[in-house]
């Protein structure tokens, strides 16, 4: 089978995503904020996964597209709040004014809001799948989006108050905050195919891929300069990561080992080709 | 059929929620600000309709209380972002701190956005319950969720941007947020039974009474002391109400001929039993 690789991938799906928009029946106070991240970059390293898993398994491509579009303003929206005043506080998010600054705190609020249910009401509208498997879809998506809420708020208190936690507590915070959304693209295309056990599997080994792609993702912040990736980086100095207790190349040695674990756990399932796709990107995850 | 009264229901109401939370699996740190709100007040008016409507049409207890439980986190947490500093700028709310305040602002937005999936994880996990009705339920719960975020925004713009708006788009933004919610609470015990298309009819009636509410509310807001509702009142200038166009006396007829009219429409429908426990609950709606 052929596979789009992650850079022609995103030309195909940005297309489908400006098109989803241009179709939304919302009213512009509400979309262009949420759009605004949307149309500035990102990888869709989360839609590029949900669509290629999908494909593997013969899932109905449209399906496949709006899930991942779900995903993809969900992800925004956690963007969107993360970044308010109160949160991390950021001027800058790929390279431009964050969403608050460009359209005003309580618009980058509410588009947040809607931003957190709308993908919902993507997933809930699916044709062409089972009423079960629909269920089952919906119902792993909202506890998706509750623990990724968790995982965030474990995030900034960490933060905020200064705590005093481990490498276990960081690594259950990771595995909410950037794990679960990870976690929900891998199961998604078996939760279509009504595989509801294989699913499970498929949750906890995209939970781990997500850890490893946030360790790589703290890594990178400390090397890279502010005008190499859009935002502002090393600022917040009481951030609990695995770099409190590990050098650079230890951290890195981490990330690996669990990147590593998650390909010998697809190919476990026998699914080498999941395994042979994520080996491909993992250049592009590991650097900029 | 004996009914309970709204406040008999509370006692009643506030024991389950209270019973909810307290089961709930989940960090204090969301916990707390989550509950903080519902423990402190409310008159529990939504989830008094939901449990008497389906009581009259037969649904199973547990789930109308489950689906009011839902609703009332819902209510509670859009007023934890309604009352944030980029919002309405709340400091007081049931005689007591606002949740940001108490809480810290980030703890009070996260809460609200965890407040806002959480109930669709309740109404997603109700059993006895055919799929088809539960999805159903589960879409109508979600579009209610998006019209709320809308009205809520519309309010917002036309205060803080001083919109020159007339009556038409008021009535409009109070049937988004003020109304849904309401249309959810006479329409879901109706989704329950699998009558859609009774549900579609309820939906629009408790639409007007959600109207009808919040002008009474308005009207509450201007005669009342701060003390009297624990709350500041006049704060908002540039609010935008019917009573920019009307004078108390033509605001308040205006409300009654609405509420009049939803009473009407229910006995239309041959709902008289429906009609008659509104009628009873109407002197406090009206006043404090």
């Amino acid at each position: 089978m052929e596979f789009l690789k992650l850079l022609e991938f995103k030309d195909f799906f940005d297309k489908k995503i400006k098109n989803f928009f241009e179709n939304l029946d919302l009213e512009d106070y509400l979309k262009e904020p949420l759009f605004y991240y949307i149309e500035n970059g990102g990888k869709r390293l989360r839609p590029w996964i949900i669509y290629n898993f999908g494909q593997i398994i013969s899932i109905n491509k449209k399906n496949l597209i709006d899930i991942a579009i779900a995903v993809e303003i969900l992800h925004s929206s956690s963007l969107i709040h993360d970044d308010l005043p109160a949160l991390d506080n950021a001027k800058l998010r790929r390279g431009a004014l964050t969403t608050h600054l460009k359209f005003g705190e309580y618009k980058a609020i509410l588009a947040g809001d809607y931003g957190f249910t709308l993908p919902l009401q993507i997933v809930a509208g699916l044709d062409n799948i089972k009423e079960g498997n629909k269920l089952l879809l919906v119902d792993y998506f909202i506890k998706t989006i509750l623990k990724l809420f968790q995982g965030e708020m474990e995030d900034l208190i960490f933060e905020k108050e200064d705590k005093n936690v481990g490498e276990k507590e960081i690594l259950e915070m990771y595995s909410k905050k950037t794990g679960a959304v990870f976690g929900f693209c891998f199961a998604s295309p078996f939760l279509m195919a009504g595989e509801a056990e294989l699913a499970k599997e498929m949750n906890k080994i995209g939970t781990d891929f997500g850890v490893s792609f946030q360790i790589f993702d703290d890594l990178k912040d400390i090397f890279t300069k502010e005008e190499d990736i859009g935002k502002e980086t090393n600022k917040d100095v009481n951030k609990k990561t695995l770099l409190n207790f590990y050098n650079f190349q230890e951290t890195q040695i981490i990330a690996d080992n669990i990147y590593i674990n998650v390909l010998q756990k697809l190919e476990d399932l026998n699914l080498k080709e999941l395994s042979q796709l994520l080996k491909e990107v993992r250049k592009i995850i590991e650097t900029r």
